[in-house]
């Protein structure tokens, strides 16, 4: 009797393995594929990345670093005994090092800023004195200035209109701003364009201080000596070795002039404690900061400017410092030449236990999973290319001169890239390619969330029900932020970037108190979202490089453009609303009668007219995609012969670079993917549809219409090659 | 040809004067109106405004204290040189006065309140020792009690909800609110009927400190030390005298025993200052406050219990004390048992620059060139009071006794009620029974901003559309928490507030600093804004007492009614999707798997059903007031003889009291309005319709159905009334 039952179990569990269709596969490779990724999550140590957490995260491993050196060759040698073709790919990048670094208060008072941490008793890892890197944000220019400050909040574009309104210019001034609001290089970006001569940054206790939590070593977030690090890199324009826009940082290639180098700040910027913005902001006058200004400092937050006067003096060594990529191969059986490209960054501002290493040893572990079963004769049909990046930190470097160094080989070769970088406990998140969408999604339905036992996109979606938010499973767009950047923004290689997060918030992020003992802490104690990063990533990994056909699916991508698009026409709808309410506001003077006379604000100007654009072009032309991408999906290509597969497939790996432009974005010709980028003026955060976006938020309407056409033909051209794909099934 | 412009000009303005229709006059009596305000306005002078403040607000002037009693004489004889009949009302009521307060934490340090506030070099007031009253809650009852601490935000209903989801429970707990959010007395009385058996209350920074601006001598805002007093006399229940609830407290009145008062707090409550504050806060563990309930002060805010513990210890001297109210009356020509009310309250809690004294004083100016118009002539056809309470601030006692020992007299006279208090730079704001809406508009629309030079009501105007608010005019509607309490919700007088502010925020509100010398800092430098107050309610005033037909308008008051009937229809509907929504997130266990488990929330239970409710009988009786109003609308009364003028007037008067009901809400039969209350669980703010709208908030479905019904009743006895008065025209 009892082994009848466990028969009829078997053939019941067999029969639901049957039944599940998987994006790419046919039937039967379904089941196989669902087999060996069970075998693969039963690989999975949480110990290894707790002991390779402590190997990687032991000293400051910033890029030129000894540190930065051993775990590179630490990490080859460990592909290597799995089984892949590891090498350390070496690029001579641009790296500033703090020489000399002053900010003092003259006037009212003075006070000249510590700039210097204090070490927590109970970690050791903040007591490595000289070795932790000294705070500063890299790529700020040298520069010795003197003036007057003006708080400026976030330092974001519509801070700059309420200074407008209040009547404050910047012009010859020195900036002091919070972190957060935008990605950090906007700030000092957008001071030096508003005409101010010098930049600080400040962590302020509202935003990751003890308004939010208690503060290390009783909680996770920052204490008021902590500084968050950080590049200032002009990255929107293009990221990467400075030095050497487009193409790989080898030692002998032909470099500019740094005084040439477009992404170096035009100002001097250095990012602050709390501790040491205190006394900064108490001796500014000047009109009381907005409401939403406020920070939770106990000071009542003026603008200035002045009475304080502010000098700020930066030196710093400009060396090439040597850069190392660890890219190990493991060669595919079928496709060998197909590569599915899975990647994060080794390089840390301190420790950076979370940031990176623990994205970092996620992928090792399923690495270290991935090889054991080719080992065991299970070999990937694809090639896999793990990637752990060096000078992530300073601007996307190491991955973007490799990219930029190999993209011949990646336009014939790599058909996705998937990227991690810190990790949490919490909730899943995955920005990418809509193309990808239903593959995640399939693929998040089965894994289990380590707390809760429901899979991650039923805990995600019971989130987003609780918030009102839309709860449906959707791959967010990609901006900036992370290694994908080469690979998406400017080869046009379909990409994913994942991780955990919102439930291991803290202040460490880029100081001395992202470290092991933080992490285990507050982080993901146990490595429980550690493991659960390594099984979703390697899932996907071993998804794409098994599918028999690449797990492209277009519904879901023809959907989110659409709405991409009817989100661009009604922001000009809106805008053309508001300009007209704004200037009949103006002409009923009622912004100066609603104004206390007292604050002596500056009337505004009425608004320039919203022209109405014409965007049949991209709508003509995102119809006739559409019936292109309803043919594509009806067509089962998993049923085609081998070799008609393997012409499918090679067409499917070029589909996203039919997204791309040669002549890239209007004043940015890197970014070339007409979808997604990210902003000009936000940094890491993406604009969609970017040149027609843009165009229209700068309200550059000439533009707005070139680019709507441009975009037009881009999604003819893609449909084109959708038309090609339909008559091949 | 000089001579005959002249005329032509004055032909053209007699043309415009004749125009101007106004509601409740003749086009000929509306003409020698506007010519009578304008007389008036020509008598206001600014300096006494100055000079009058300085007097009455030399020495705090609370209840029972000698200054308070000179104020009132000198007041009785100002209004006697101004040729009104002028006399003091007293009455004995029941005022603690603070004998003993001790506030200590215990565990896990210890810290003892200083519960001082520190005098400022800049202003003399401040430092005038002793005679300050001490910060406290009047009307807190006696206790010791020692217990572990819970911070509980602004302690209203929804702050006890969130406490709710995270397991804490506040019984036999201490707790320590915010100020603000809700009327004060709101705190201790929730607190006690949660278990708590103390409270704390303090003023955060975040709400009328540093955050908001610079504090005092600085600026406005509130310095470290500073402590606003307050009643917590359970108001909502009935205001006025504890211990004679509903009739006066005359000298030889029965007395409730002290024990058997049932608006005295159950729990022993005291306010403190920041400073006071932070060290109990500092104290707190368990989890942190959400987001925002987080204040201004440098602390992490937790919540607790504990495992700081707190000794609050505090006896009161419960002494009977003379409250002194000013009555002087000016007989009406015409119409001498009509009487047209106005009044202001005289007593502060400490100098009360601003509260009550610069509305008082506007008032002043007010009944002095009123009084002087009359000496010249022109005196009003009704009977005009002027009336100075004392006692407003420990419980509107002076007023509401007054009232509820004049209630034939008023009930036979009165016909309107017009309230002012404290006044401030800014724009005007005014409540108050919606038949009046009509009126202040039209007069609000002729008097000038003295900024801006528009009138007040295009500069209110402005600031509703530059914000995207409704910029149409209306009066809001009457809670509580001034004199005209007593008058509208007790007695069915209809009734204005009115007073300019939004321009002179800061943190004095109940505290040693709100002095002559803060106030003519910050609040109305140069009494711009309370010689505006004088015209303005002068003019309401003058209207009110001259027009043929007393001005009441039913337009306004039926789209406000509707309004608010919509409201309550929309609120249950919005309730019973919120309910159901919960109910199935709570089904898919939705809560449970978005929140994170390290926080151990407690899981919620399902919302009970919302029922369908029958609103017909509300929506019939309010159709067929409709047709009334039209009716009423259509009618000139002001054309008809004189006799029957006297009899419509005669009616009109009563037609608020239509709207009363005898046995008043349910659980609080002192409150007899069915269209405006204060709330329950607000204290000071309004809740329309309140039998019907609070007994659907609080999900009692039997008694809204009920309340409907007689609700209902009440709107076909106004309907009644309104036919009656439409057959006389």
């Amino acid at each position: 009797m009892k082994k009848h039952y466990v028969l009829l179990l078997l053939y019941a569990f067999s029969y639901t393995a049957i039944a599940q269709t998987i994006q790419g596969f046919s039937p039967e490779s379904a089941q196989d594929q669902l087999a060996l990724e069970a075998q693969f999550d039963a690989k999975l140590k949480k110990e290894n990345l707790d002991d390779w957490m402590q190997f990687m995260a032991a000293e400051p491993h910033y890029v030129g670093t000894e540190y930065g050196k051993k775990n590179a060759e630490w990490m080859k040698k460990q592909f290597e005994s799995w089984g892949y073709d590891a090498e350390i790919d070496e690029y001579q990048v641009l790296f500033p090092y703090p020489k000399l670094r002053l900010l003092e208060l003259t006037e009212p008072t003075t006070f000249k800023a510590a700039l210097a941490p204090e070490p927590i008793a109970e970690d050791k890892y903040t007591q490595q004195g000289e070795a932790l890197l000294p705070s500063y944000n890299a790529f700020s220019t040298d520069g010795d200035v003197t003036a007057e400050l003006v708080f400026v909040n976030y330092g974001v574009p519509k801070d700059y209109e309420e200074l407008e309104k209040l009547g404050i210019d910047v012009k010859g001034k020195i900036v002091i701003a919070k972190y957060y609001g935008s990605w950090r290089g906007i700030k000092p970006k957008l001071a030096a364009e508003k005409g101010a001569i010098g930049c600080i940054i400040y962590s302020d206790p509202a935003d990751d201080g003890y308004v939010q939590g208690d503060v290390y070593p009783e909680g996770a977030f920052k204490p008021e000596t902590g500084v968050q690090r950080g590049s200032v890199m002009d990255m929107p324009l293009y990221p990467g070795d400075v030095l050497t826009p487009g193409y790989g940082a080898t030692k002998n290639a032909k470099r500019l002039h740094r005084k040439d180098a477009p992404t170096i700040t035009k100002i001097p910027v250095l990012p602050i404690s709390y501790a040491d913005a205190k006394p900064f902001l108490e001796a500014l006058e000047g009109p009381v900061a907005p409401a939403s200004w406020r920070g939770g400092l106990p000071v009542t937050y003026h603008i200035g400017p002045g009475p304080a006067k502010v000098h700020l003096k930066l030196a710093f060594d400009w060396q090439l410092q040597p850069a190392y990529n660890v890219i190990a191969k493991l060669k595919g059986a079928t496709y060998p030449d197909e590569w599915v490209m899975r990647g994060n960054h080794h390089d840390a501002w301190v420790h950076g236990a979370s940031d990176p290493v623990s994205g970092m040893v996620a992928l090792m572990e399923e690495a270290r999973a991935v090889g054991e079963l080719a080992k065991a004769g299970k070999k990937p049909k694809r090639t896999i290319v793990y990637c752990a990046w060096d000078a992530e930190e300073p601007g996307l470097i190491g991955s973007t001169e490799w990219v930029e160094d190999h993209q011949d080989l990646l336009k014939e070769k790599a058909v996705v890239y998937i990227n991690t970088d810190g990790n949490g406990r919490g909730f899943l998140g995955v920005g990418g390619s809509h193309t990808l969408e239903t593959m995640v999604k399939e693929i998040a339905g089965d894994i289990k969330d380590p707390q809760t036992g429901v899979s991650l996109v039923e805990r995600r979606a019971a989130a987003a029900k609780v918030s009102g938010r839309d709860s449906s499973f959707g791959l967010s767009a990609l901006g900036s932020g992370s290694d994908y950047t080469p690979f998406i923004q400017h080869t046009g290689i379909p990409s994913l970037n994942l991780g955990f997060g919102g439930e291991s918030s803290g202040g460490e992020y880029h100081t001395i108190f992202d470290s092991y003992t933080h992490y285990t802490r507050f982080k993901d104690p146990g490595f429980e979202y550690g493991v659960t990063l390594a099984k979703t990533a390697g899932h996907i990994t071993l998804r794409m490089a098994n599918a028999d056909i690449l797990p492209f699916e277009l519904n879901a991508w023809y959907k989110t453009v659409s709405e991409y698009m009817d989100e661009v026409i009604e922001t000009t709808n809106s805008m053309r609303k508001q300009a007209e309410k704004q200037q009949q506001l103006v002409a009923e003077k009622a912004y100066v009668l609603a104004a206390d006379p007292k604050d002596n604000l500056k009337a505004p100007e009425a608004e320039s007219d919203v022209p109405y654009l014409d965007f049949s072009p991209l709508q003509n032309a995102l119809a006739s995609v559409k019936v292109s991408v309803q043919e594509f999906s009806k067509t089962d290509f998993t049923s085609l012969s081998a070799s008609k597969q393997k012409m499918v497939n090679a067409k499917l790996k070029d589909l996203e670079k039919a997204l791309l432009s040669d002549s890239g974005l209007p004043r940015r010709p890197w970014f070339k993917h007409q979808i997604y980028a990210p902003g000009f003026y936000t940094g890491y955060g993406v604009k969609t549809l970017p040149g027609v976006r843009e165009a229209i938020e700068q309200k550059n309407f000439k533009e707005a219409q070139e680019q709507i056409e441009k975009l037009a033909k881009t999604f003819t051209t893609f449909k084109s090659k959708l038309d090609e794909l339909v008559k091949m099934g």
